[in-house]
């Protein structure tokens, strides 16, 4: 489905990131953007969808492992109900599609597209919730959500409607909430490691940048090449606010009523947009092979006398690889010389290519280049199946050295604000300087460069601070007033 | 989260069936209905939402298995789009929910929330395919859609909102496109019957009721136990209705322009409907072991004197089925008796209660209850973990025969208007009789008793034609017209 002409990035990434992001996520046929009257929607196709079963199918998996179970709530929220939290409708208003019509009927109460269900959860946990022996509840939903901001779209970093999960759990006490916001934590943070070969950096956000109605939002934040910060996923322990507003309490031990706990947590196609703008660069898709659709490509390379013992041995060493669980493409096509099929595979981010040439059949050996650096090895055809892991192990790890040291190369201290400034200004990546504590302080910065706290890291985790911070008694770097901890000052995405 | 007063279904399926089967739905924890203001919607609970989860992974492996690919598509489709096709416009404009504002702007084109999404995948295929090499393109997506109909709320069975997968496919010819459409109707079928335990009859739907803009719209329905057809997933040809609208053509291999032939198939969460009214009884929930959440659960009944020996055994029993993959329950709840767990798990539709004693214990022997029936059979603790597999087909054929026996005696055949009308309202089930074709001959049954056409059998199946139809020069039963083909009359779900 790819036309010849389509081939190729044309845009750099390092130059012209924005323009050569569109151009990987359309020409890898990840998506297209959505009909005309509606933009900030995207068309997700099947080679992006793929990405996103498989993150699915590793989320749910530790979720189910941890007590998780899903479940699936209405699509829309009446418009009383979002009002009953009051910074959820203070939060989300602004950004909500609303239904008024049904048929040729005007509907009473316009109901909400949700953009987030807590409002329409918590009520439902309420009737569940009895007794302290029906805590901890959690439920899981994957759908997808409406916000309508008027940015610019940028396909799965930001997108009018996007696919997500979004868990919900109460609990009998606020350190219990605590213990689940964390472990989701955890949960997103191993997935961005392990699975999208990204490492990232976690803590909080700052009070005036929480979830609304939330006591703490966590988050992962992940640094992206061009030294923009993109916030991972969420974990928020919202304290007792929605289970007051829906009335979610429980009888304790001692039959006494108590307010439960809740949080909330979610992980959406964000992480796709991370994944590729990560790793991919000006030949295309780079893709770990934890997650790539087609983890190898075999390319069989014949002359008129070779083609016969070529396809044989290639097809003999798909289906090996088939057979041991191993997603392999054979690409067969004669219509396509090898030159056009390594481009195109390496357009779509297959991590390893296999060549098959007359050579490799005389000698029982294989050709295998890793996508991400065109590196080629030898490999022994006979031990191919167990060596193929020490393969996808050896790409992953160059893809996370990567990604790891772009992260620790850009994370750097300033005092003053100017400093913050120039510093974000020449080098992108994270400042970490003291702060006070006030959203004044960053307004200042976001005005002359964009630039925002995104994270804050938590108490006690003391080699993310400020040295100053640790030592106690410095000043906010912006406004010279007492600094309460440490800010990470980032442009995001 | 069952309360002791919520334990035990208080409706009788046979004389009260609406009224059970909404109570079974309730009490054996699959759905609650949506909030105020919201009527026709439902929340899925955990317990319901798992056995669509199981469905899904059935259905999408047999999708993948032959060569469909997941995407996802906007959930909302802009009016002019709905408009393109006359057919699908006049047929769902009724049905919409529009969303007119985005946050507080009201939007320059109304939006449709999808009540099925041909006319926004259409245009994109009609990108994606340039030859005749594009072909055949698959794409499913599993979704949510909304149909805004006025009739009452039945949990699954009849929703606004429902959960469902639509496949999507394009093709060269009309006779790829007739291949299609039976390949997944085939797949529908067996889901119905390996999975579900459910016989259905399959066959196509009269052309006045054939899904909008479709060729030929194809059905399995399935008979419920109190006489009425449910309409279990569609299968439809869609010709070049949509590929007319929407421009989706190819070049063949002359590089001639031509237009693809398209289909696309649903299967919803109403096949859960399907599986609670047929299996489950005035005990509450029966499943198939092919779909139980548990299949099978232990429950130790000890004194204090042989509770440690009996749990010893009870835990190890457990750990041993689960180890075998069998979803495995153990319920060592202290605070409940024997036969209060016994009435909730059969309320909840466990295929298998094993039993264990002192006795057992010192026999190495375990007692299992199959659900549906009571039937107990003693196993050789030794064995279990073969004969555990002989057991679950066990149970899943005594369900399966239960269906099978209902649909085999109440298909009936008529050859008049007053034995149309007399048969259906004595005995319920299908009636087939001839029918001339005319809409206005089911209208007038419809007008009468509340029954409509819901399948004309293919052409060439002959066994499920009325054997005059087979003879040749018959009249239609309700208008004595000469008769076309085979009608089977039956209210439905």
């Amino acid at each position: 489905m790819t036309d010849a002409q389509e081939l190729g990035i044309t845009e750099s990434k390092e130059y012209n990131t924005g323009e050569w992001y569109a151009e990987v996520v359309k020409k890898a046929g990840l998506a297209n953007y959505g009909p005309e009257g509606m933009s900030g929607f995207i068309v997700t196709r099947p080679r992006g969808y793929a990405l996103w079963e498989r993150l699915q199918g590793e989320l749910d998996a530790r979720f189910k492992d941890t007590g998780v179970q899903n479940a699936y709530f209405p699509l829309f929220i009446p418009e009383s109900y979002l009002e009953r939290e009051k910074d959820i409708v203070e939060g989300f208003d602004p950004e909500v599609a609303w239904v008024t019509h049904g048929g040729h009927e005007e509907l009473e109460e316009r109901l909400a597209v949700r953009p987030t269900s807590e409002s329409i959860i918590a009520p439902y946990m309420s009737q569940w919730v009895r007794s302290h022996r029906d805590l901890p509840l959690r439920v899981n939903q994957w759908a997808s959500v409406v916000r309508w901001e008027a940015t610019e779209t940028k396909p799965f970093f930001r997108t009018k409607e996007f696919l997500w999960q979004e868990g919900h759990t109460a609990h009998a006490t606020s350190e219990g909430a605590w213990e689940e916001t964390m472990l989701r934590l955890d949960q997103y943070e191993d997935v961005y490691e392990d699975v999208l070969a990204i490492p990232v950096i976690r803590g909080q956000k700052p009070d005036h940048d929480k979830f609304p109605g939330a006591d703490t939002t966590t988050t992962v934040e992940a640094l992206m090449p061009d030294g923009k910060s993109v916030q991972g996923a969420t974990s928020h322990h919202l304290g007792t606010s929605f289970a007051e507003a829906f009335d979610l309490t429980y009888a304790d031990t001692d039959e006494e009523e108590r307010v439960c706990n809740t949080t909330s947590w979610g992980f959406s196609w964000r992480s796709l947009g991370a994944l590729i703008m990560t790793h991919s660069d000006d030949q295309g898709l780079v893709l770990p092979p934890t997650i790539a659709p087609e983890q190898v490509v075999v390319v069989p390379i014949w002359q008129e006398d070779t083609k016969d013992e070529v396809l044989e041995y290639a097809e003999d060493l798909a289906e090996d690889l088939e057979s041991e669980g191993v997603r392999v493409e054979l690409d067969a096509r004669d219509e396509r010389n090898p030159g056009f099929k390594f481009n195109e595979w390496e357009l779509r981010g297959v991590p390893l290519r296999f060549e098959i040439g007359p050579n490799e059949v005389d000698d029982g050996e294989i050709t295998a280049v890793h996508r991400p650096d065109g590196e080629s090895v030898t490999l022994d055809r006979d031990d191919v199946t167990d060596e193929i892991h020490d393969q996808f192990d050896e790409v992953f790890a160059k893809l996370y050295a990567a990604a790891e040291e772009n992260l620790s190369e850009n994370v750097r201290e300033a005092e003053g604000r100017n400093e913050i400034l120039g510093t974000i200004g020449q080098h992108g990546g994270y400042v970490k300087a003291p702060w006070c504590g006030d959203e004044d302080c960053e307004t200042e910065i976001k005005d002359q460069i964009a630039a925002e706290i995104v994270m804050v890291p938590f108490e006690g985790d003391d080699e993310k601070h400020h040295p100053a911070v640790l030592e106690g008694d410095c000043d906010c770097a912006v406004c010279g007033e007492a600094a309460e901890t440490t800010a990470y000052f980032a442009k995001s995405y």
